[in-house]
């Protein structure tokens, strides 16, 4: 049953659904993963809502010649962007600007560098919002409400509504916001169009009031006014979730992971293989965790499963090739013949991700900065051994769990040993009492109250 | 004449006098480079001053078995301290990180690791602190009024005022400070520690009211509190400067200089061989400035001199390889046989430096954050050729110099090209009125006031 009325238009770089053009030349839809996906695509199924996305693949750009498409209960509408603007906006500024600012990534006594190229690609950035303003300017109910999702199209709500002044909009980022110091990196002009273009929405919003309020200091310096803000984070829907673990993948894929554990205590963490996750200093911590304490040797498997992406950026392909070999290190160090002290798995599988989440005793997630971390919130509604939470106070998510987790510097590597060491070593009431005091969180909100939140910004 | 009265101390990790130790086993005095002890010397010369500081090399470790030596007019103190202390310390903490989170230097993916390594260096640093402060316990005069300079020693005056209540200090930063997004990257009992320990003096100086308030922001969030802070950017000693210009070493150095460079303009950049300085980003713009302005090409040289240093850490090796090889792309690129687009010359040599200050028609200050930046209020006091200074925004010194300079976004290298043109094309009428400015402005200050101001501090 959708709980959005009145035209709704969601839009985002990524959508809901991968398009392919089969032997018969017919178009299919496929539902892609992803939290952000998996937790609003069942909200707005069936109501009068449209989901706008930039055409990524062949079959995408198939769909976009057909304009609005229906499709599991979805309206999509993918649009064909000039591949030359698509990869400068996406690759560019998106990945290896945006994302690196807003998560304080850069290694600043070399990159980024602003040159020509960057502008050229800053152009086509501008340009990306402008098509879609423009599609959404002759194609938009009138009266639509417009959710615009993450940085990709930062510029959108007012180039909309310059074009439809009919039409309201709010800016939603899951990431977290460049402060100030990290904002005026960027060319000033390029700065002040961005958080102007920001601001020209509705309302901002944010999955942490610190993220929020890094945006608002940001524009104090920049605009010299704050513009409206709302923090809402987004939450996991547990029933998706647990439908998906008792599928026949999942399943399968616990029977075979319990089976190959056996009385070892697993400590898990689930990530893209990205810089922010800061996989090699929990790889390091988990080193120094078990160079302090020779009595857990053996009895522990750390399980990574961090799935490439991004991998057109140089950043991504070393940072995979160094946790790979960090990882190795600690096997060679530690390793026995029959123990494996950390294991890697790259694949994208996101049923066996759930099985891993019912399994675990330890959740691990340490990114050195994250705009919510959903993870923190899905292990807990699945596991089944009253599994501890280590956690980032970098993370989104750490207002919510603070309470019932072990939170941890993500810097510290020898603190984030001490805190693995002291979840493996919680006692059994302490366990179940945590466990039960983050499922009640992770169930407190759904996906549903984020979305209301958004739409409540407009009115 | 000095302007001292009543007995003081100054502390610093390196001091004014490096010592030698003779053939016939005697020891000798050399007075030292850098702007601190330069502009300093000469006022305390003759107070009742004493100087403390590490022992660096093995004539002052020779000195320090002599307790205070009477030097030049100045009274120095050599400390030996346990050289694995001493380079955890100095290396390990100070350099490492200390320098690196207040100048925001670190590729936070990846560094720094604090592991018991690190822990192990924050307690040698910790007891490096303790050993000044047992060592001027026992020596300082009552009632001495103590200035700690620089980061190597932010724990000292609480840890003194504790063995001696008779004695106060004040703490005088020389770098810019770590706001709270980077304070929160240490490890937290050693930030508070940090935090404590400067907070525990008198007052805390900085060259600039933005990071005072950076200061002030890191203890508001880690302690609690704020620290009572006072600005006063130390300024050069317009004398002492001339005096070196008009030296034979110098008039040489610019006799050469001037015969080599003939009509061309001269682009001066006067830095360590730093992370910070954006050595980098200064040859790239001034590529895009040649790239884009044929007209400009064997009409100018940019001679950038950069004296390594640090170079036991591999960032800074690393780095120097990276500055050589920009250059050489840069003049593979643009260099004919009569015309070498840069010159980078890596040779220490205050003279010849002074002597490319009287020669320059562009003085590039371009660091990505810079405590106060020296060179920009140098420059302007001996140039002859109504320069341009061309500065970063975020060096501290930029707060003095706004209005007589063209103010660039270090990192965006479109803009430095743009600003290095705009600076060779300025008019002579401008010129000449930006030239006066500056040399006020370099002018209104002396070491002597910024000296009065800590003093003032203490009362």
């Amino acid at each position: 049953m959708p709980i959005v009325t009145g035209p709704i238009v969601l839009v985002s770089n990524r959508g809901p659904v991968s398009f392919g053009v089969g032997a018969d030349g017919e178009l299919s839809g496929r539902r892609g993963g992803g939290g952000l996906v998996s937790g609003l695509a069942p909200l707005v199924a069936g109501s009068d809502t449209t989901w706008y996305a930039a055409a990524l693949g062949d079959g995408d750009r198939a769909a976009a010649t057909e304009g609005v498409i229906e499709t599991d209960d979805l309206r999509v509408r993918t649009l064909a962007i000039d591949a030359d603007i698509q990869r400068q906006a996406y690759d560019v500024v998106c990945n290896a600007t945006l994302w690196f600012l807003h998560h304080g990534l850069y290694d600043l006594a070399r990159r980024p560098r602003f040159d020509g190229r960057w502008q050229k690609a800053w152009s086509a950035y501008r340009r990306f919002n402008e098509i879609f303003a423009d599609t959404l300017a002759a194609e938009a109910p009138a009266n639509a409400r417009v959710l615009v999702q993450d940085y990709h199209l930062a510029l959108l709500g007012p180039l909309l509504s310059r074009r439809r002044p009919d039409v309201r909009s709010v800016h939603f980022s899951h990431t977290p916001f460049a402060p100030p110091h990290l904002i005026r990196v960027m060319p000033d002009q390029a700065a002040t169009e961005l958080l102007e273009g920001m601001a020209g929405h509705g309302a901002c919003g944010f999955h942490s009031e610190r993220w929020a309020s890094d945006f608002r200091a940001s524009c104090r310096e920049v605009l010299g006014r704050e513009p409206p803000t709302f923090v809402s984070p987004l939450a996991p829907d547990p029933a998706d979730l647990r439908g998906v673990a008792n599928g026949p993948a999942s399943r399968e894929a616990f029977e075979t992971l319990d089976a190959r554990l056996g009385d070892r205590r697993l400590i898990l963490r689930v990530d893209r293989m990205e810089l922010s996750k800061n996989i090699l200093r929990g790889f390091w911590a988990y080193d120094a965790m078990l160079e302090s304490r020779p009595d857990l040797r053996g009895t522990v498997e750390f399980l990574a499963l961090g799935y490439p992406s991004r991998e057109g950026l140089p950043e991504y392909l070393s940072y995979r090739q160094e946790v790979a070999t960090v990882a190795d290190v600690v096997n060679r160090r530690w390793g026995k013949e029959d123990w494996q002290p950390i294991t890697l798995d790259l694949a994208d599988d996101f049923p066996s991700s759930v099985a891993a989440l019912r399994r675990y005793d330890v959740l691990f997630v340490n990114p050195i900065r994250d705009g919510l971390n959903l993870v923190a919130l899905e292990g807990p509604l699945v596991n089944e051994r009253d599994g501890v939470l280590v956690v980032s106070r970098e993370a989104g998510v750490w207002d919510q769990v603070r309470s019932a987790s072990i939170a941890v510097n993500p810097y510290d590597i020898e603190a984030q040993a001490r805190a693995l060491a002291g979840a493996l070593e919680a006692s059994g009431p302490e366990r179940t009492s945590q466990a039960r005091a983050l499922r009640d969180i992770a169930e407190a909100r759904g996906p549903g109250e984020w979305l209301a939140d958004q739409l409540a910004q407009i009115g």
